[in-house]
C-alpha cells in the first residue's frame, strides 16, 4: 500500500492555502527560509541541474532598493513583508553540473547552446523549483504571496549585477492575515485541462 | 501556532521521493490522476491563468503515438510506465480569464501580447503548476518519472494539431520499484544558492 499525504497536509499545501498580500508583524527566523529551501531542494529538474538561486530580501535597505523595481500595486504589500524572495535563475547553470550530475560530462550537453535556449530551459527549471519552494515556505508553516508584477531588468541590476542570474518571479513570504485574504477565484475542472487517452 | 507539515510528509513529498524508471506492474487508476489533479489545481499562477494542460497517455495506442517523439534513452521506460503525462501549456489561456479571473479584464492585459512573450509567461506558470502536480501526484501515492528528453515539435503534432497548446514537459506515473531507482546526485547547499540580504 503506497503511503499518502493526510487531509491536513492536503490542506495546509494545496486545499486551504491562499496567496497572501497582507501580513501580520511577525518576523520570520532565518532558520525557517533554510528548512524550507532544504525541503525544496530534493525536487527534481533536468538532469538534476538546480538552476534555482534565491536572493532573501529582509534588511531595510535591501527593501528600499528593491522598491523601484515593483509594480504600483506591489510597493505597500512587498514593504510590509517580513521577507521578499526574489526567485531567479542561473542561466549558466551548467557550470554546477560537474558536481550535481557527475556521472556524465553534463555541462558537455548545454554550455554550447544557444543563450535563448539557456534560458528557456532554466526558466522550465527554476520555476518547478520556485513553485516546490513555496509549497515547502507552506511546509514550514510560512504563508506566500507570489508575483510578477515587476521589472525584471531593474531586479536584475538591483540583485543580480555581474552575474549569470536574471530573476524569474518574486515571492513575499511571512504569517499572512487569514481575514484579509481575497475571495477564491475559480479553477479549471479536470476535464477542461486534463484528457485521457 | 502555524501549522506544518509532519515529517512523514515531507518525507513523502521530498526528502525520500524520488525520480523513477523502472515500474512496477500496477495499473493507475483514473481516479488517483483526477485526484491529484484536483489538489495541484490551487496552486497559485499569476492573474489564476492556470496554463497548464495534461494529456494522459495511458491506452496502448497512444502510446505508440509517443513513441517516435522521444530520445532513445527514455523510450523503453516510458512504454512501460503505466501512464506518461504530457504536460502542455496553452500560449492563448488568456481566453480562459474571463472565468478565471472575473474581477477585472484579464484578459485585456494579455491578448496582444507578442507570441514568444506570452510562450514566456505560458512556460513560467505550466511549470510552476507541472511541479504542483508531481508533488500532488506523490501525495497520493504516485511516483513520477520527468523528462525533457523528447521532440517537442513531435509530441505538440500527435497530441496538440490545431490547439493553441505546446508541450512543456513529460512525466511518467505510476509505482516504482525502489529498488531500481539511481543513486542520489548532490542538491547545491542554501549557501550555494541563497543569499541573505
Amino acid at each position: 500500500m503506497a503511503k499518502v499525504l493526510d487531509e491536513e497536509g492536503r490542506d495546509l499545501l494545496y486545499r486551504k492555502a491562499r496567496t497572501h498580500n497582507v501580513w501580520l508583524p511577525r518576523a520570520v527566523d532565518d532558520a525557517l527560509l533554510r528548512e524550507a529551501y532544504d525541503l525544496a531542494k530534493w525536487g527534481p529538474t533536468s538532469a538534476n541541474m538546480c538552476p534555482l538561486r534565491i536572493v532573501f530580501v529582509k534588511s531595510r535597505e535591501a527593501k528600499e532598493k528593491l522598491r523601484p523595481c515593483l509594480d504600483a500595486g506591489n510597493v505597500d504589500k512587498t514593504m510590509a513583508a517580513p521577507v521578499t524572495a526574489v526567485l531567479g535563475m542561473d542561466v549558466h547553470f551548467y557550470e554546477k553540473l560537474p558536481k550535481l550530475f557527475p556521472q556524465a560530462d553534463a555541462k558537455a550537453w548545454f554550455k554550447d547552446l544557444p543563450a535563448p535556449i539557456l534560458e528557456y530551459i532554466a526558466l522550465r527549471n527554476s520555476s518547478l523549483q520556485g513553485a516546490y519552494f513555496m509549497l515547502a515556505a507552506r511546509a514550514v508553516g510560512l504563508d506566500c504571496g507570489p508575483m510578477s508584477g515587476f521589472d525584471n531588468a531593474k531586479v536584475d541590476a538591483a540583485f543580480f549585477a555581474g552575474t549569470s542570474v536574471k530573476s524569474n518571479f518574486l515571492c513575499n513570504l511571512g504569517h499572512g492575515d487569514p481575514a484579509k485574504v481575497y475571495p477564491r477565484n475559480p479553477r479549471l475542472e479536470f476535464e477542461e485541462a486534463c484528457k485521457l487517452v
